[in-house]
C-alpha cells in the first residue's frame, strides 16, 4: 500500500489570512491534521490560527510536546508522537502538522521530522513554509531585518553578555526572541553601547493584545509577555 | 482628500501558491500594482510570481531601481520612485508595491517607504509579509534553520574569511545568500572546519531548475547561479 505523505504545514505568524494558499489547499484535502499541544485538553495555538480554514470533517490530532521537558522525556515524546503520526501514514493517509511560524524557525515539526524519516524511511515528507514571527514582528515594527549587504542575527532565549556585545558590534540587524526572561541585561548591554533608540519591542505580535514599544526603556521594571521580540539595528 | 494606503506586499520565493491570503485578496482589491524592474522593459520576478492572483483590470506600474548604481544615483531612484508611488496615494487611490519574498528582507521597499515617510508623513504604509527565500531554502534543502536555544545568522553577498570564522564558531546555523561570487573561498573555509559534511546548497529555489546539492565539494570549480544559497549546520 501507498505509504502517505506528512505535510509540515507554517500557518503563520497569528493572523488567519497570513496562511497561504497553498497550505489552506492542503488543509482542506488531508483527513488528518495533528496539532502541537503542551498537555491533554491544552489549547493548540496552530490549530487556532488554521481554525477557519479546516473542514468540518476534518480530524484534528492533538499531540502532547512536554515544551519545558528534560531532554530523555522530551526525546522520548518526539518518538512516540513520530510513531503515532507513522501508524497513519502507513493507513495510506496523508497528514498535515502544523506549526505556528515556520516549520524551519523554532519548530517542533524537525523533531517530529526526523524520528519519523528514522522510524519509516520511505515516507515522504514535505515541508510547507510559513511567515515567521521574526518577519510578522518586522512588519508590526516597520524595521527592516535586513537591507544590500547586511547581516542579520537572530539569539533565542539567553543571553550572555559576551554574546550580546559581539553580536551588536558583528551584525547590522539583532532579533532577541523571548527576550522577556534577560530584560534588564539586555537593556543594560543596549545603554552602554548607545543603542537604545535603535530598539524596538513588539509584544504579542499577531495575536490579541498586540503592541509596539518604541522606547524600549519604559521595559525597565516591567512584567514583559514571554512573547516579547526585540529587534535592534546596531548602525546609525 | 483622503490619502491612500500604500501596501508592501511580500510575494515569496517564487511558487505563485506560496502568496499569502492576505496578499491575494489586496492584490484584488488596488487599482494600481508598483513592481520593480532592473531597467525599462525588463520582467519584474514579483510580478510574475504574483501573475496569477492579478485581476486583468488592474494597472501594473514598473518602476525601474539601477540595482547596482552607485550610492548617489540609487539613492536618487528611491526618491523619484516614491515620488511617482506618492504622487498616486495624493490621488486617494490604494496601491500595493510588490517584493519578492519578504518585505523586511532585503528589499527595496524598505527604501521606498522610508522615502515616502519623508515625503508624505500623512501616507499609511502597511508591510504584508511573505515567505522568504530563506525559509523555502530551508524547506527545500530539508533543514531546519534553528531550534530551541540556537542562534542563526544570515551573510550576504560578500565574506571576509574572519567573519565566517566567527560566525560558523558563534551560530548552530550560519545562512549565505548569494553565495556563488564567494564560493571557493566559503568551501575552503568549510574543509578547513570540518563542516563540509554539514553543508547544503540550493539553486534557484522556488524557480525553474531548482536543485538540492549535498555534497558542496561538487561545486568547485563550476560557475554557480547568482541566486544560489548555503545553509551550514554547525553543531555535528
Amino acid at each position: 500500500m501507498r505509504f502517505g505523505t506528512l505535510y509540515g504545514i507554517g500557518v503563520g505568524p497569528g493572523d488567519p489570512e497570513l496562511l497561504t494558499l497553498k497550505a489552506v489547499r492542503i488543509l482542506q484535502q488531508v483527513p488528518v491534521v495533528f496539532v502541537p499541544v503542551t498537555r491533554p485538553g491544552a489549547e493548540s495555538l496552530a490549530a487556532r490560527i488554521a481554525g477557519p480554514h479546516l473542514p468540518a470533517t476534518v480530524e484534528v490530532a492533538p499531540l502532547v510536546f512536554a515544551m519545558r521537558a528534560e531532554g530523555a522525556v522530551m526525546a522520548d515524546r518526539w518518538e512516540q508522537n513520530a510513531a503515532t503520526v507513522g501508524a497513519r501514514l502507513a493507513l495510506g493517509q496523508d497528514a498535515a502538522f502544523l506549526t505556528e511560524g515556520d516549520p524551519s524557525l523554532y519548530s517542533t515539526f524537525q523533531h517530529v521530522a526526523g524520528c519519523l524519516r528514522r522510524q519509516h524511511p520511505e515516507a515522504d515528507i514535505q515541508v510547507i513554509p510559513g511567515v515567521s514571527s521574526i518577519q510578522a514582528v518586522a512588519a508590526a515594527a516597520g524595521v527592516a531585518l535586513a537591507d544590500a549587504d547586511e547581516r542579520l542575527a537572530l539569539l533565542p532565549a539567553t543571553y550572555e553578555d559576551k554574546a550580546l556585545t559581539s553580536a551588536f558590534r558583528d551584525f547590522d540587524t539583532v532579533v532577541l526572541l523571548k527576550v522577556a526572561g534577560a530584560l534588564e541585561r539586555v537593556l543594560d548591554r543596549l545603554d552602554a553601547l548607545g543603542l537604545t533608540a535603535n530598539a524596538r519591542c513588539v509584544v504579542r505580535c499577531g495575536q490579541p493584545g498586540e503592541r509596539v514599544i518604541a522606547d524600549v526603556n519604559t521595559l525597565r521594571g516591567a512584567k514583559l509577555d514571554y512573547f516579547s521580540t526585540m529587534i535592534v539595528r546596531t548602525k546609525p
